[in-house]
C-alpha cells in the first residue's frame, strides 16, 4: 500500500494538469463531447475496455481475476456560469465553468484508474470506472443505469465523492445514512373565475384561494411529518391577476419539496395535494397540479459506512476521517446508484488550511488541488478494502 | 271614519288597563294560559266566533258579509328576563317579563276586535284576529298556520306590528320589502385525531382546523355574496382539547348565520358546508356540521306597502309615515305567515316625545302606553282600506 | 311649458346630428380639443358668455335676472377602446371610443342651452352650463371646482345625468343618497428578504407573509365594518419571487376598494394598513403601502331628490321615475360637485324598448337615441322648477 | 474490575429487595419522606457523610484521597397513577405508583454507593451520590444545584441514567450531544371587544383573532427555523366565547413548545410573541401571553461520550453499546446539572429478551429487573474510568 501511496504522490502534476485542462474546458450536461473524448482515449492508452453510453458517458472496465465488482464513479459536466476567477486555467468556454469541482472528479477518477491499471497485481474482481454525464441536471445516472453500467457483471459497490471546501485539505466527511435531500418540484395553478371587482359573487377569487392554499401547505411540514425528519416547502414564485378590478382566475405558483426520507419524500405529493385540493374546494375553485420528482434522497449504506470509516482513519495520508451529523439540503443524482446497490459517497475536502475558498456554484469557486491526491487514495484505498474482504 | 277614531281615542283608558293587566301576568311561550283565557273570554263577550288553537293560540272571527278576508295578529308571550322597573304594573310572576311590548299587542288587537266588532256595518268581508303564542320561540306562527289559521276562509291579507321605542309616539315606520333578518345557526364538530404534543405526524389537529375554517368561513361573507345584500357569520363559542401536549381531536364551534334576502339564506349552508368540507377534508379531518333553519326573513310585500302608505298619510292620527331604509338584524316569526299571503308588518312608535325608553329585551323596558290607540287606528286603518278595496 | 317640451320635441333631428358628430370624432380626456371647439363655438352662437377653464373644460353662463345660481353639467371625454360597432357614424379616431354615452350628454347639454337662452323669458338667475373633460380620468371634476366654475356667482344646486340602457327610455332612475362607490386604490409591496429555500430560517417569506395578508384583508369587510354597508376589497394582481428554491423577498399586490358611505371610506385605509402592518411584523417582514383615494362616493342631496321627484312625475314626456334602490359599484367624478353644492345625478333611460344594447365600456356600445330630447327635457324641469322656487 | 462485577453480580438479590421495597412506597415530588429516610439511613450505614438537602434530596459523599470530584445521581419520586399490575410488590400508596423507574434508580445508586465505599482503595478524588426529589416535576435538580450539590468540592462530572424497557436489557444507549427536549409552556389569553353578532363593526372578534393566531404560529417551525432543528408547538386546548350570537371578546388557549437546541429554544419566546402581537395587532384585538420555560435541552457533553463509549464497550457484561440517533422529546430535569458541568445521561435498556414491557407513564408499567445490576456496573465503570485519567 505504501507503495502504491508513494506513487499517486508522484501523479501530482498530473492530476493539476489534467484537472486544469478539463478546467479550461468545460462542457455542458450531455455535451461533454471533448471531455468524454479525452477521458476514453486516456482510458484505451492504458489498456481498458471502453464503452461509451448514454451519450456522452464513458465507462471502462479493469477485470482483473474472479471477485467482486467494484463501481467508482466522477460526473464531468459544467454550470451555465460565467467564471470570474483570475487563474490562468480559466474556462474558455464563455458562459460556462466547472464551479462545482466536476473538474476534479473527472481527474481523479482517470489518475485512480491508471493506479490501479498499474498495481492490478494486487487487486481481484473487476472495476468499472464511470464517467457520468450531466449531474447538474437533469441527469446522467438514471440513464446510465438504464443502460446497464450496473450490471454484466453486477456490481457489488459503488463509490463516488464531492470534492468540499467547507472540510479542510485532509479531512474526508461521510454521512452515515442520509447524504443529501430529495427536491421535488411544485408546478401550481390554481383556478378561479373572473369577474368584476363589485360582483364578487360572480367570480371565484384565484388570488384569495391561493392566499389560503400558501398559508395552509406550512402545516404539512409543521403539523403532520416527523418533527425529527427534515423538511421544507419553498413556494418561490406566484403570479396572477390581470387588473386591480378584475377578480384573478388564475394564479401561478412554483416551489420546491426537500426531503430526507425516502419515505416521507413519497407521502409528500398526497399531503401536498390534499391541502391544494381541500382548499379549493372549499372556495369552489379549481386547479391544476403538475409535481416532479427530482433527484431522490441519497443515502449510504450504514453497514458499508461503518465498516469503511475504520480503515480509512488508518491511512495516513487523511487528517480525519468526520461524521457529518446531518444530511445536506442540495441533491446529487448519485443516489440513482445507491438505489441498486450498496455504496457510500464521500465528502473530499478541499478548503486548504486557510478555508477561504468560495462556495460551489458561486462564479469564484476554486479549491485546494493538493486534495486530488487524497481523493484518489480515497478510491483506491476503498477498493483494495472492498477485494480484500472477498 | 272620524267616528270611529273618537270612539278609539276613548279606549284609552281600557287599553291601558288591559295591557297593565297583561304586563302584572307575563306568561312564557306555549304557556300563556291565563294570557289565552283572558283573550278568549274578553273575544266571546264581543260575540265572535273564538277558536283554540296549536295549544296555547287563540283565533277569533268576525264574519260580516262576502268580501276579501283580512287577518290581524298579536303575540301574546313574555321573557325569561326579571323586570326591573318600579311601575306598580310589574310583573308579579318572577323572572318573567313582558319585555318586548308584546301585552300592548294583545291589548291592542282585543281592542280593535272591539271596535271591528262594533262598527261591523262599515265592514264587509271576513276578519281574523290571531292571538299567536311563543314569538321569542320557539316559535307560534308556524303551527298556527299549519293549523289552518290562514285558511277556511282564505286570508287575503295579513298585518302585524310591532311597539318600538326608537321611533317616536306618532311615527309608524315600515320597510317596503325586507323588514328582519333571518337567523340560522351553526353547530360544528370539527373532528381530528388525538396523539402526543411530540409526534404530531400521528394525529390530525382539530384545533389547527378549527382555526384555518374559523378564518375561511369569513370569506363567504366578504368574497362569495353580493356586497349589496346584508349578512354576517358570527362564531360564537369555540372550545375543545384536553391539554396542552396533547393534540386535540375535537372542537366545537356554535355560531350564528343572518340573511336579510331568502335567496341567499338558501344558498348560505352549501356555501358555508364547502368551506368546512374542504378545510378538514385538506387536513384529513372530519366534521359534524348541524345547521338549523330559524326563522325566515320577513319579507313585506311592496305593492302592499305601497298602496297602503299614501293612505296612513291621510291618517291625522300619525304624525308621519316613515320609510325604514335597512331590515333589522332580528328575528321575528311574523315572517312565516309572509310566506303564505301578502301583507306587512309595522314598527309602532312608542317611543313618546323624549325617547328615553330602554330597548327591547332590558329588565327596564318600558314605552309610552298613549302609542296603544294608535296601534288600533292602525289595524283598523288597514282593515278598512283593504276592504274598501274589493 | 308645453311651448317649450314641443320646440325640444323639434330639435330632435339636430340633437341626434350633434351627438354623431361628437361620437365620429372621440377624444381621451383632457385632449377633448376639437370637441371643446365645437362646444364654445355652439355656445357663443347663442350669445352666451364662454369661458375654457381647465385645458379643455368649457363653461357658459346665462344670467336672467336676480335669482339663484343652477348649474348643468356634461362631460366630453371618450374611451381607449376600438369601436366595434357598424353604425355610419363609427368612430373615426381609432382606438379611441364614445363608448360611456359621453357624445350624447354634450348633445344634450347644448341643446338645453339653446332652448333655455330661447325661451330665458320665462327665467330667473344664472344658469352656468358646465362642459367637464376627463371624467373617466384622471378627473376633470376637481379642477374644474378649484377654477372656480361653482362660485361667482355661487351655484345653489347642480344637476348631472348619465346615459344608462339599463333602463328603458322614457324611464329617469334616481338614488335618494348613495349613487355610486367611492373606489380607491391599494398598491402594496410586501418585503421579505431573500435565501434559499434550504436555509427558512435565514431568509423571510415575501410569498407566506403575502398570502395572510390576502386572507386577513378580507376580515376588513366580513368582521370590521357594518353589515349593512356595501364595500368589497379586491385584490386583482398579485406577483412576486424569483426561482422556485429561492425565497421570495417580494410580492407585488394591486387591489380596489369599493364603498358607498363616505365615512367608512375615510376609514378603510387604517383598518388595511392595520392588517398589513400587524402581518408583515407578526412575520419580521416590511411593507410598502400606497393607497390612492379616487374617485368619492357620489351622494345625492336627498331632500331635493324628493322635491324633484314629484315635479318630475308630472312630466308627460316620462313613462317612469324610478328610484334605484342600490348605489351602483362604479365610480363617477359628479362627486365632486355633490360635495360641494346640493344637487342631483339622474340615470337616463336610453335602452329602447327592446333593452338589447350592449353595457357601457363595451366596445359595441350604442343608445337609443331618442332619449337624447328627454335628457333635454329634463334638465329644463329641473332648471324651471328650481328657479320657480326662488 | 473482575472482582467488582463478581461483587455486583452477589448484590442481584439485595437490589431486587431494594427496588421492590421501594416499589411498594411509591412517594410523589418532594413528599419522598420514606424514601429519603431509607436511603440516609442506607447510606450513613455504609459510613459516608450524608446531607439532606431541598426538603426529600440527600446527598452522600465518599472523600477518598485527592482527586477528581464526580458526581452520580438517581431521582427517587413516583408518579400520581394508580398502578394496574399485578406485582407481589404492587404500590401500596393508592394513585401513587413508580410508572417511571425512579425506584431502579434510587436502588442502582445506593448499591452502586456501597460497592464503590467497600472498594474504595481502587479509587482517589471525591464520589457524590446524588438522590434528587420530584423529577417528574416541579424539579428537584434547580433547588439541588442552588443548594450547592454541584460544588465543595467542585464536581468535575456527573453522570445519570435512566431504565429503558425500548432497548433490550444489556444495551446501553447514549446520545451524543442533545438527550431529550425542553419543553416550555404557552398560556395566551386573547383579548377583544364583545358585542352583538348583528354588528361587528362594533366589536373585535377574538375567536377569529385567535383562528389567525392558531394557523400562523406553525410558520414558527415550517419557516422561521432551520429544518434540521427538531420542534414543535402544539397548542393543546382553545375556549372561548358565551352565546353563538354574541361576539366572543376572550379566547384561552394553551400550548406546548418542544426544541431539543438551546439557542433555538432561547429565540421561540420572541418568535412566538412577534407572532401573537402581529396579529392581534392586525385585528385591534390584544393579549396576554404567559411564557414559561420549563426543563431545559438535556445535552450530553459530546467529547465525555466519546472518550466513555469505547471504555464501556470493553466491559462483558453490556451486549451493546448503541448510539441513539435522536434526542427524544420528553423531558428530564438532569438537564439542568449538565449546564453546570460536563456530564453523560445514558439510557439503561431493560427490556429483557421479548420486549414486551410497557412504556412508562403507563398503569402496567415495570421492567426486566436483571438490569439493575448493568445500572450499578455502568455508574462503576464510570466513576473508574473518570477517575483513573486524573
Amino acid at each position: 500500500m505504501k507503495k502504491i501511496i508513494d506513487f499517486v504522490n508522484q501523479m501530482e502534476e498530473e492530476l493539476t494538469a489534467l484537472r486544469r485542462d478539463l478546467h479550461r474546458h468545460p462542457e455542458l450536461g450531455f455535451a461533454e463531447h471533448r471531455t468524454a473524448k479525452k477521458v476514453k482515449n486516456y482510458l484505451s492508452q492504458l489498456g481498458l475496455e471502453v464503452e461509451e453510453v448514454a451519450t456522452t458517458g464513458v465507462v471502462a472496465t479493469l477485470k482483473v481475476a474472479p471477485g467482486p465488482t467494484i463501481a467508482l464513479r466522477a460526473d464531468m459536466d459544467a454550470l451555465p456560469i460565467t467564471e470570474a476567477t483570475d487563474v490562468d486555467y480559466k474556462s474558455q468556454n464563455e458562459g460556462v465553468m466547472h464551479a462545482c469541482g466536476h473538474d476534479g472528479h473527472t481527474a481523479i477518477l482517470l489518475a485512480t484508474a491508471k493506479v490501479l491499471t498499474k498495481f492490478k497485481d494486487h487487486l481481484a474482481g473487476t472495476i468499472k470506472f464511470i464517467f457520468q454525464p450531466a449531474e447538474e441536471g437533469p441527469g446522467g445516472a438514471k440513464p446510465l443505469i438504464e443502460a446497464g453500467v450496473l450490471t454484466d457483471p453486477e456490481v457489488d459497490n459503488i463509490f463516488g465523492l464531492h470534492i468540499n471546501n467547507q472540510l479542510p485539505t485532509g479531512t474526508i466527511g461521510v454521512q452515515k445514512s442520509a447524504v443529501s435531500a430529495a427536491a421535488d418540484e411544485i408546478n401550481l395553478k390554481v383556478i378561479g373565475e373572473s369577474g368584476h371587482a363589485s360582483t364578487p359573487q360572480r367570480g371565484i377569487d384565484a388570488i384569495y384561494t391561493a392566499g389560503e392554499i400558501v398559508t395552509s401547505l406550512q402545516s404539512v411540514i409543521s403539523r403532520q411529518i416527523d418533527p425529527h425528519h427534515t423538511a421544507v416547502i419553498n413556494l418561490g414564485t406566484i403570479e396572477g391577476g390581470y387588473r386591480r378590478n378584475v377578480i384573478a382566475d388564475e394564479v401561478q405558483i412554483t416551489g420546491t419539496v426537500r426531503t430526507t426520507d425516502p419515505d416521507l419524500r413519497e407521502q409528500m405529493p398526497h399531503k401536498i395535494e390534499r391541502v391544494i385540493k381541500g382548499i379549493t374546494t372549499s372556495q369552489g375553485a379549481d386547479y391544476e397540479l403538475d409535481y416532479n420528482f427530482g433527484y431522490p434522497v441519497l443515502i449510504n449504506d450504514t453497514p458499508l459506512v461503518e465498516e469503511m470509516v475504520p480503515k480509512l482513519k488508518e491511512v495516513d495520508s487523511f487528517n480525519q476521517i468526520k461524521y457529518l451529523p446531518r444530511p445536506s439540503m442540495g441533491a446529487e443524482d448519485f443516489a440513482y446508484y445507491l438505489r441498486e446497490v450498496p455504496g457510500v459517497f464521500f465528502r473530499l475536502g478541499a478548503g486548504g488550511e486557510t478555508m477561504d475558498y468560495y462556495d460551489a456554484h458561486n462564479s469564484k469557486f476554486n479549491f485546494d488541488e493538493s486534495a486530488l491526491k487524497l481523493g484518489v487514495i480515497l478510491f483506491i484505498t476503498l477498493t483494495l478494502e472492498r477485494i480484500k474482504d472477498f
